[in-house]
């Protein structure tokens, strides 16, 4: 159950076709596998995950981009099957789909990006995907797959166990025209990103360089999908795409629209890794963990991190329990060099909990509970060491969390 | 449920008097409060919580430490309040403990050393707590306090949510004598030690100097201790003391038993740290993480702890989930520089699951499920890039673990 997870109305972005069908790589018969075809003059900027055992697909989309200087025409995303610790095997399987896609499309195969999620170590099922794929160029030749359903069934296809698809959209108006920005991302679990999360797609139809685009996206992307965990575990196949399609009008740092533009994109990526939050597995609470006053924002994460995958501070959320001391003892153990807590203050809303080493004056379990029963918390620490600052966004433990967990096969 | 939590029968140790009280500081009565009385002979060894928030009586403990020269002659210890998080008013009360415990038993204040455990961010009950050590006092005073259940009852007084007493002895051959250690421990959650575990103690009747116990007792640590997790927390009051009383033979680096002896002492802190991990919050499997061919013993506890901690991970041990996908995601996540991932080899028990970046020939399903269907399951890694290695200890993630920490507040 979703904790108050709302979005702007999609807005198609011009340049861009989407196909979205079941094609059975999951059991169930639900949508599975996406194709989007890019205009040709579109730019694009990705990141992906840093761990050791990054998937198939993550391997190929290094190569491509290293290979295509960001002129990427096609996307190739299915769910149900990460193709992550498949080996040499998996390499292969995931060449031959952007290859098929490549010749169905008339593209060079390095302008195709794959992306793949869901079970860890198994093989894709060739046929089905290749049988999808034939599917997928069909509907694209067929039919203009441009409309707002088309997006939203996309970003429907590409979940796992999200409970509701993430698609959100902005508009910043540039020279007298309005430029678009929509992104969808999925993602519920396995999820503290490292560069990116799970999957996301941020589209816009303005035009920008690459190197700006690039820019932009890592810029984003500190602020929003790296300041995001529900359970510290990172994925093998996280991957975050920024493609501009260049049917707009023409952005670089120097327009007075630029900073707007900029915003507008942090916003959505802000939005989809917060929707990723309210979404996450088991959740029934959206938790901000705000770290004021340290010395730079890489030990602002750590206390920040520290705190919201702490499982006694996840399973106190849980419970609604005031539960300051969980919180002391998440400060205490993070990575701080020589850290006075005897200057650390720990709000719990608008309500000052603990200051000067001790229970703060006037603070009660009563006005703690009264902040702990919404659904929405705000913890607070004031580090009092310096001006940076930093928030991370996480979810609580609860009882669907293990559940959904000793359940299904990620 | 504890799983297969056995220890050896309880040996006294002599120079050791022990009491144990149900003073009143938890709410149902059981017992909380335990004194225990060292012949002035004794040598004294102790580690403590690396936490920027250290409790009062870990405060106080380390200021006695260092005045005392490791003179230590009373142990005050209480389960129900963990004194941490309490400020001035917090330390004021654990000397003001102190100092009534050293007037009963006629001795400096600096020689006892205090230690709390359980809720945080209370201050204790002063008057109760002084009513018990009087009580204690008087005990000490009538009866000879030195008998096997004597220490039973102590180990069950420094109990919180631990399910059973964790005790136990080894003795070991000197000089046609016998040298005794006994050990006890507490602690099933908040439960990544750094430094030591929330309240375990240590004793032996052998004579030993303070120099050569305190650096037996950091060697000890590194296998032990420091090498579980339940939860990725480290508590603010860990506190971990080995006592030397004197009254059986002298030992030394030089002495002909002192391997021996000291193998002995490391097998009693490994069986206690064990022991903690058997009894952890909602427990139904304790889990081996072996890491062989590291480069060094720190990038091996590493990749170990990056196992044990991951939530996925856990909950595939509680579901009894042969879930390589997730070992390799958490591998993967870890803090290894350069890890080649086509070198690494992972078992479920004895069956090889992965290697060569793939599935491993012959590995099945079913040879998964019939490791993951035992309550003791060893996970081995083999980062093939040097000879270190390290074997980290931990429990599943259950539906009980949130059900206890949604309720207890800690």
């Amino acid at each position: 159950m979703a904790v108050n997870l709302h979005f702007s109305p999609v807005i198609a972005v011009a340049g861009v076709e989407l196909v979205t069908l079941s094609a059975g790589i999951k059991s169930d018969n639900t949508p599975d596998l996406v194709v989007a075809k890019l205009t040709k003059k579109a730019t694009t900027a990705a990141v992906f995950t840093q761990s050791a055992f990054a998937a198939a697909p993550v391997t190929l989309c290094r190569k491509h981009m290293s290979a295509n200087a960001g002129q990427v025409q096609a996307l190739l995303i299915n769910s149900g099957n990460a193709n992550a610790g498949t080996g040499d095997a998996g390499l292969a399987m995931a060449l031959g789909h952007c290859e098929a896609l490549a010749a169905e499309l008339s593209i060079p195969v390095h302008s195709v990006l794959p992306f793949s999620t869901g079970v860890i170590g198994q093989l894709l099922p060739d046929d089905t995907m290749k049988q999808g794929i034939a599917d997928a160029a069909t509907a694209l030749a067929d039919n203009r797959c441009s409309s707002t359903s088309h997006w939203q069934n996309a970003a429907t296809g590409i979940m796992t166990t999200d409970t509701q698809p993430k698609i959100t959209s902005e508009q910043v108006s540039v020279d007298d025209a309005m430029v678009t920005i929509t992104g969808m991302a999925k993602g519920a679990g396995m999820i503290q990103p490292n560069m990116a999360t799970m999957l996301s797609y941020v589209f816009t139809d303005a035009a920008v360089k690459t190197d700006h685009l690039d820019q932009l996206l890592r810029d984003a992307v500190g602020v929003s999908f790296n300041s995001i965990t529900v359970d510290s575990d990172t994925s093998t196949n996280d991957s975050l795409v920024l493609i501009a399609t260049g049917e707009g009008p023409t952005l670089d740092p120097e327009h007075p629209q630029w900073n707007a533009f900029k915003a507008s994109i942090t916003q959505v990526c802000l939005e989809l890794a917060q929707g990723i939050i309210r979404d996450a597995e088991g959740v029934t609470k959206f938790i901000t963990v705000t770290i004021i006053g340290g010395r730079d924002v890489a030990e602002c994460k750590n206390v920040g991190y520290a705190i919201a995958n702490s499982p006694l501070v996840k399973t106190a959320m849980f419970a609604s329990d005031a539960n300051v001391g969980r919180l002391l003892m998440a400060i205490g153990k993070a990575d701080v060099d020589a850290l006075d807590a005897s200057l650390v203050t720990v709000s719990l809303g608008d309500v000052i909990a603990f200051e000067k080493a001790g229970i703060a004056p006037g603070y009660t379990e009563e006005r703690g509970a009264a902040v702990m029963a919404n659904d929405e918390i705000v913890v607070t620490v004031d580090l009092a060491r310096g001006d940076s600052s930093a928030s991370i966004y996480t979810s609580d433990l609860s009882h669907d969390y293990v559940s959904i967990n000793a359940d299904y096969r990620s």
